[in-house]
Order: C-alpha cells, then sequence, then structure tokens
C-alpha cells in the first residue's frame, strides 16, 4: 500500500474540482476507459475470484472518521480498485444465474453518464422539464402495455392516453426507485381507498388508521396473497399500520400457485368476523420459483367482493413484451395497481421500480401539495409519489425501450424462459439431480440428490424420508456456499415446502435465467461442479450413505 | 426530423447490444465525449436557453405504444438530444439558485459510470459484498460526525464504532433514495418503538395500529414540528396511518424558528388528552428559509417527557462538516434520528438520502427477514431498510468524502453561508428590493418592492399595506415565471407568513446558494435582471402605483 498523499483544501483545487474533468492519463481515466469498452474483461480481470471471507473485507473499512484532508483523484481510484471493486460481485457474468441481475445493454453506460450530468430532480418540473413528460410518457408506454387490451381497439387507446398522459389531475403510475417502494404504494392507495372520506368522517389519510377503523366498523384490515409473496408486502404492512399478522397468506397448490378454493373461504370467513380487506395481491413471477398465480380468477373474486387487485409483478411484468409469454400473466390487465421493476427483466439498471394504476385518478386520495412546488393544478410528478427528490432514471427505460423494441424484448424475454426449460429438461435428465419447481417464467429450483438415494427414497419410510431431507438440505446449503466461495459460478438458494415432500422444509437452489449471455454449456458446468462439490465433501454425503446402509 | 430507421431483432443483434460498446465515431459515444470533457459547455451549447411551453415539450411524447421495431443507439442518442436534452434544465448552472441542485464533483461522472457498470444491489451480500462494508463505514462516518461528541474521547468513539459499525445485529443508520424515505423511516422507527411490543401485545408491527391504540389507549398519535416542517413529514403521517391532521404545527418567532414555549404548552395540552406522541421533529436547514431550530432546547424537552427527537437535516446535515459553522445545529447530537441527503450539500448526485439512528439498536423494532436473502444473524443491509434493492451510490459519497475531506467540505459550506450573507446585504442595500428571510445557512428569500411604494408602505393604513401586498406577490409571481422562463437564470418562489406583515401571506423569491461556482457578479446580474423585468411590465406595478397615487 503506498502511503497516502494529501492534497490541499484551498478554493483554486475546490474549483478544479468542479470544473476540471480527470487527466485523460489519469487512474480514474483509465479505469473508465476499461469500463467503456471491455465492461466484462474488466470485471474478470479487477474482481478477486476466490471469495474474501466477510470479515476479511471489513478490515478494509474500518476507520469511522471522516478523513480530515483532502486525497487525490487518483488515489482514490486505486483504492477503490483494489479494496471495493476487487471485492463486488459480478452481477453480470453469465454464470452468475442466483439472482435477479442480468449484463445489461452497453449504450445504457454513457446514458448513466449523461443521466448523472443532467441531475436533473424529477419531483418537480422546475428541476426537470422535459424529464417529467418523457416519464409520463414511458409510464403511459407501460400502462397500455398492461391495460390496453381492455379498451377495444388501438384508437379507443391513442384517445385514452391523448387525453390522460399528460394530465395534471391523472397519473398512470409512479417510477421509484424498486419494487418495494412500489409495493408500499399500491397497498398505501388500496388502503386510503377502502378508508375514505365519508360523511364527516374525512378520510383515512387525514384522520389517521385509528379513526377510520372506528369510522368503519372495522375490526382489523388484512391483505389476502400467496404463501410465495416477496417479504415487502410485510413490510409495506408494517410500515402502512395494518400490522405484519394482517398480511394473510393462502396456501399453494403444488404449482406454487395461489389456492382460489382457499382463498374464497378465507374472504367469506374475514367478512362475517368484520375484517376490511385492503387488497388482494396476485404473484406475477414469485421471487423463489418465478410462478404466476391465475390472475384471471384473483381479478374474478376481487370484482365480485370489491377488493383492490393488486399484482406485484416486480419479477415477471417484463413478460408482457412478448406476445409468446404474455398469456401467461392473463388477468393482469383488471388489476388495479400493478408492481413491475425496470431493473429486473427490463434490463435497467439497478434504482428503477415503478408502479401503474388502471384508474387515472386512484392517486387522489394520496395527492399532496406543498408551498413551494407541488402546487394544485401543477403536473409536477412529486404530488402523487411516496418519494421526493428522485432522479431522471426513465430515461434509461426510455432508451430501452426504443433500442430494443417489443420485438427485442420478445427475444430475450423468450430466449430466457426457453435457457430455463433447456435447464430444467438437463436437470431432470440428470440421474443424481432432482428439479424441484418447473420454471414458468425463466426461474427454477432444484437439488443435488445421488440416484442411490433418491432410490432410496422411493421406498423407504416416511420417517426415513425426513431424515435424509434433513441431511439433503445440509448438503444443499454446503454446496452453493462452496460453489459462491470457488467464485466461478454462483446459483442462490432458498427454503421452499413442497407439497410431495409433505409439507417438510426443503433447502433448495434457485436460479434465474434472464442473462442473454448464459450459455447451455454454462448451465451444463454449474450442474457439473456442484456435482464435484458434492462428491468432494466429506460433509454431509457419507451420512446420507451411512443412513442407507443402515437401514 | 429524419425518418426512422429499423434495426432487425435478431440474435446476433442483441448479443451485440450486450456485448459490444459504442463505436467512438457514434453519436452517443460523441455525447458522452462532450459530457465527459466539457460538461457545461455541452449543457450550454445542448439545452435551449428560452423556455418552450410545457405543452409544447408534451407534442414530442405523446405515443403511447412500446415501440415494436428496435431503432437504432444513435438515432435514440439524437432524439435524446433534440427533444430531451434540449428542453432539460440546466441545474448544475451557475445562476441556477433557486432549488437545492448545484454543480458536481468531476469525478463523479467516471465513478457514476463505474457503480452502474457494477451494478451492485445493497439490499444483500450476495450482490454487494464489498459494498456493504464500504456503506457500513459510510454510514460510520456520518454517525460520528453527528454523533461522536456524546462520547468523551476520540478513543471511546474508536472503540464504540470498531464494535458496532460491522456488527449483524445493529444498525447506525440507512442509506436510501432521499430525504422523504429518510424521515418516513425515521417515524417509522419512533412509532413502532412508542408502541412496542408489552405483555400479550405483540407490538404495532406484527398487530397493527389498531391493536395499539387500543392497547396503550391513546386517542390520536401526533408529531410535533415547526409550521416550517417539510411537506414529506404531512406524507409520512399518511402511510404510516397517524393521518396527516395529526401533525401538529406549532408556530414559529420572527426567525422562523419554532416557538419552544408553544411547543411545551402543546405537550402539555395533548398529554392530558391523553394524545400518543410519536414525535418532536427538529428542522436543522428548513427547505423555504434554511433556518435551524433551537435543537438543544427541543432535546431536552423531548428527554424530559420521553419522546423520540428526530432531526429533518436533509438541507443542512452537511454542515457538520465545518467547524466553524456546526455551532448552528448544535443539540442534533441528541436526536434519536437524523435524516442527510447526500445529493443536496454533499454533492453527490440525486438519489442519495440517509438516515441515522443514535441507538444501533433501535431498528430492532423494524427488522424483517425472508428465506431466500436477509436470513437472521446475516449482515445483509436489507433487512432494516424500508427499500428493497437499491444501487451503490454510497460508493460517491465515500469518494467525494476522501477526495474532499472535512477540510474540503469545510470550505465548500463556509463558502456558500458567506456567499449567501453577501447577497442578503447585497439586496438590503438596494433600495428597490426587501430582504424577507436572513440566512442562516446559504438559504434567504426577498422581494422587489421599489422605494416608492416602501416609503408609502412605511406610512399607510393597514388595509392598503394589504392590498399592496396582494399586488405585490402577484408582481414576485410575475418576474419569477418570467425570469425562468428567459432562461439566463432561475430562482424559485415560495409563500411565507412573515411576522412582520401581521400573518399576511407573502409570495417571496427563495435562493439556495450552495452552487461553489455562483460569482457576486452573477448574484448583482440577477437582481439587475428582476429590476429590469419589473420595470418593464405592465402587469402588477401600474396597479400598486396607482394604488399609491390615489391614496
Amino acid at each position: 500500500m503506498t502511503s497516502k498523499r494529501f492534497a490541499e483544501a484551498t478554493e483554486e483545487n475546490l474549483q478544479r474540482i468542479f470544473t476540471i474533468p480527470e487527466d485523460p492519463d489519469s487512474t480514474l481515466a483509465r479505469i473508465e476507459q476499461e469500463v467503456s469498452y471491455n465492461l466484462d474483461g474488466f470485471l474478470r480481470a479487477n474482481i478477486v475470484a476466490v471469495e474474501k471471507p466477510l470479515s476479511e473485507i471489513e478490515k478494509d473499512f474500518l476507520d469511522s472518521r471522516v478523513p480530515e484532508k483532502p486525497q487525490f483523484v487518483s488515489d482514490i481510484a486505486d483504492e477503490l480498485l483494489d479494496k471495493l471493486v476487487a471485492q463486488s460481485v459480478h452481477t453480470s457474468s453469465p454464470s452468475f444465474i442466483g439472482h435477479m441481475t442480468s449484463a445489461l445493454p452497453y449504450f445504457l453506460l454513457p446514458l448513466s453518464k449523461l443521466m448523472v450530468g443532467l441531475n436533473q430532480n424529477l419531483v418537480k418540473i422546475e428541476t426537470s422539464k422535459a424529464f417529467t413528460p418523457l416519464e409520463r410518457q414511458v409510464i403511459g408506454m407501460m400502462h397500455r402495455m398492461a391495460y390496453g387490451s381492455t379498451r377495444g381497439s388501438e384508437k379507443e387507446n391513442d384517445q385514452f392516453y391523448q387525453t390522460v398522459m399528460h394530465s395534471a389531475d391523472a397519473s398512470l403510475g409512479a417510477f421509484c426507485s424498486g419494487g418495494t417502494v412500489a409495493n408500499i404504494s399500491a397497498l398505501w392507495i388500496a388502503r386510503n381507498t377502502l378508508l375514505a372520506a365519508q360523511g364527516s368522517f374525512k378520510g383515512v389519510a387525514k384522520e389517521g388508521l385509528y379513526r377510520a377503523m372506528m369510522h368503519y366498523g372495522y375490526q382489523r384490515l388484512v391483505v389476502l396473497v400467496s404463501e410465495r409473496g416477496h417479504y415487502s408486502l410485510g413490510k409495506a404492512a408494517d410500515i402502512l399500520g395494518i400490522g405484519r399478522q394482517d398480511i394473510v397468506t393462502i396456501p399453494t397448490d403444488e404449482n406454487n400457485k395461489i389456492r382460489i378454493d382457499l382463498l374464497k373461504e378465507k374472504i367469506l370467513q374475514l367478512k362475517s368476523e368484520n375484517a376490511g380487506i385492503m387488497a388482494i395481491v396476485g404473484v406475477a413471477g414469485t421471487t423463489e420459483t418465478g410462478t404466476v398465480d391465475p390472475l384471471t380468477s384473483m381479478a374474478e373474486i376481487a370484482q365480485r367482493y370489491n377488493i383492490h387487485f393488486h399484482v406485484d409483478a416486480a419479477w415477471g411484468g417484463a413478460t408482457l413484451l412478448s406476445n409468446n409469454q404474455r398469456h401467461k400473466l392473463a388477468g393482469i390487465e383488471q388489476a388495479d395497481s400493478i408492481t413491475i421493476d425496470a431493473h429486473k427483466q427490463l434490463y435497467v439498471p439497478m434504482g428503477a421500480g415503478m408502479v401503474l394504476f388502471k384508474d387515472p385518478h386512484s392517486t387522489d386520495v394520496i395527492e399532496h401539495h406543498a408551498e413551494y412546488i407541488l402546487r394544485k393544478g401543477s403536473k409536477d410528478l412529486g404530488s402523487h409519489t411516496l418519494e421526493g427528490s428522485r432522479p431522471g432514471m426513465s430515461m434509461l427505460l426510455f432508451a430501452c425501450l426504443k433500442v430494443m423494441g417489443q420485438t427485442g424484448y420478445e427475444m430475450l424475454i423468450d430466449r430466457s424462459i426457453n435457457n430455463a426449460q433447456y435447464f430444467a429438461d438437463l436437470i431432470a435428465s440428470e440421474p443424481d439431480f432432482e428439479l424441484v419447481t418447473e420454471p414458468e417464467l425463466c426461474i427454477l429450483t432444484y437439488r443435488y440428490v445421488p440416484k442411490v438415494v433418491k432410490d432410496y427414497m422411493a421406498i423407504c419410510s416416511q420417517e426415513d424420508k425426513e431424515i435424509i431431507n434433513e441431511l439433503l438440505n445440509d448438503l444443499t446449503r454446503f454446496i452453493q456456499k462452496k460453489q459462491r466461495e470457488s467464485g466461478k459460478s454462483f446459483v442462490s438458494r432458498t427454503r421452499l415446502t413442497p407439497k410431495a415432500y409433505n409439507g417438510q422444509t426443503i433447502t433448495v437452489f434457485r436460479c434465474v435465467l434472464a442473462n442473454p449471455l448464459t450459455t447451455k454449456q454454462i448451465l451444463a458446468d454449474i450442474l457439473q461442479e456442484q456435482k464435484e462439490i458434492a462428491q468432494e465433501s466429506w460433509r454431509s454425503l457419507p451420512a446420507i450413505l451411512k443412513r442407507i446402509g443402515n437401514a
């Protein structure tokens, strides 16, 4: 490590920092060159493959004092390269198939820089100007993608969007930092609509939840969602004052889809108990298995009982861009609100989520104003958003939609689903693996179970099965961790209670096949590596084999 | 306009988009070059100076269909330049002194690109690795900056931060997209702490607000803040189920600071009415006047009545980095939570806020887990944040803190406050202007009042004063709009009810002097331009003069 060099805090140096770009020969300029012209090469060359324990990494980030003296940019660039980049995650690697990140279109790098250079603030027109109409257009496009089919003709759609897209008192949706804020926003509207002003009661927004409950005579407020719903819904229930225990989870069938019969039953029961049902949430692409709920049936039920229907399509929403796949989300067009993350399958960098509202006036119940901005009648986007100041991320989605076009996105979506089906078939054909959940979109789960163990489990007692499953869980965890640490590839893991296992909790590998650069060879290599790790390990496997031998 | 050219949606083209950077001769590459090496020049050359009406701009963003066919990146780059950049706001211009944006340090441009290229997700370590300890360190630094003085010695501080900064069950704060989410997070914790589990009651997080109120026997929940509090507090009250009417605003004194006597009175009254006081919010840098509340007195009161004390220092927090100015925020070290925006006076691009917690265990009441991430005992940051997936913005603040150092930031902060004082003096010395609020930090308000009108108002009846003030309000609005439209410079406007005007609502110009490139000459020019606009206008001024003549 070089010794620290300090710069002088002079007026002149400060002015330089704000006015003079880095020298083309500087460290930072060189980093930028590599990032710009060979991102994958840069990441492979600079990220250390073998995982360092977190406790070791933390040693580089121990000082809790703001450094007193200024340091040179080039020294900080070196430091970031050595300590931060080296120990980052190559999330865009085609063999990093464990989470919802992917390689991104290259043109987003220069565009992101333009976005930062412009540094617009979307909360109000005075700091965003054309970015506000642009964002309204992007939201309009996404809205039409989701809801367009509810109108009879293209002409009707053209007219509808012409009227509302740029209207001051309409809101087709809200851009935000991610799916969690989108889900909170949707449920916020659902709550405020259910507990709206009535007679002398001024509404929950003004009077609060306690008075609202008393006014409406509800004993509790609930949100209904399948047991595969995202954890952000629990967080939303906490924040919105509903309470985590009032996220009522409905069991799923053998395909991880919500049980419609049980949903109906629960609604009738809740109604009889005088609960206010704030929303039914359908999941379009569960986080763990990529499953889509039967949205049409859910919409029917929501409509029959006059309940807000929200669809969490943070993951699956992009599927609507494929004419070959969008039938899987049928019914979404009846949702009152929809969450979609652009930083997932729309291939935009981190920090871009959105929520769409079927009724462009549904945001009236959360509208707010201030004296210096968001004045009544203004078109400032901030009067209908949970967040305040926000960057111009919608520009990146705008550019992606135009550069890819619907047909380009269709290829990407189809490719990812085909890839997942290929991988599922490969796993199913391998004697030593077990496919746990089939991919409906491009997420699947599986585990390693040697054939001899599989054969035994087919005939052994329930008790033995349970013991072996526990050992297999341990093995899955071990393989997943070891593979991650060795740095070549990454799958994630989660815990499921599949019907086929009599409700026992099973630890599984989880794969997300969204990266368009992931090849069949990479998938085969990942399985091969897992097999090798399992067979080299003397951890769980011997215990399992011993159990079989003992039986 | 050139006719649209379409690219083909082929596998090969898609692969190219994800693997091949833009050609150095392409439009986008040229834009990037200009942004990189002469940002101000690029913005001045490409942003159209004279304002186009919004309705005209909207015409470029009317199509609500996702384009079917892919288009070439260079065509989209041209389109963005023509339609978006041309009609954006030059927020970093030294003469754009109306809002809280500023020029940014140049090195943040390449660093932002690195951030996007790495595309880490801070919700969990598996997608962020070293970014997680880095963010914990940055939050540690900000925490020590705010709270360090509460411990006896530097050594005690070193020990404290060594213990908690990287601990799995401690949280010194949370990075987020901005001050609004930070304020909501702080009040969420305040609410859950006040309504925590007790006996058989499992806490508001689990059981919801209605049961919590019944358990604790409160009639209402309130948050106390001065009438100058930010509008996000009302939004937070709505979201958290408290109700907007239960943001109880306390009048301010002639310096826009909360009236401590009235605060005490109100607390006693609320206690007698069986209200749960969730939090007292001190403002450190009000949005409209840049004023700091008497934080020490507020902290004392909060402590005496055992109420959560939150300080909204979204704007003023950075002042703590100046040893010459930090005394203005004395008392902040006693706050239970503090909001600070990095994208304001810490000179980081849009999308970087944070909330700090005095007690690193205060987030226990909002902790949440999931099966696939945020497992119990993990150091995943997502288990204590309102947001889920988040980008690595903390890297930008990390770099700024090191490159500027405390002494560099001190210069910036001092400079901005001195600049504001200079401008205030200039306004006060101008016969035709009236300073409405003095700058305590670097925000001030004023208006244009011709000397002849001023003289008359000094002697006229109260009724006449009120009529003239209405006319002046109209004039202020007119000047502000006209100046913005002509595109050379920008001040914002707001409405205040200063004591000196007997509670009449006065429209004022509002200036934020944070841009280090704003010179004295620019400030003088802004006044000159306003004077000219006023004198050329035949709108309000004649009516005022007529009124005087008639009197």
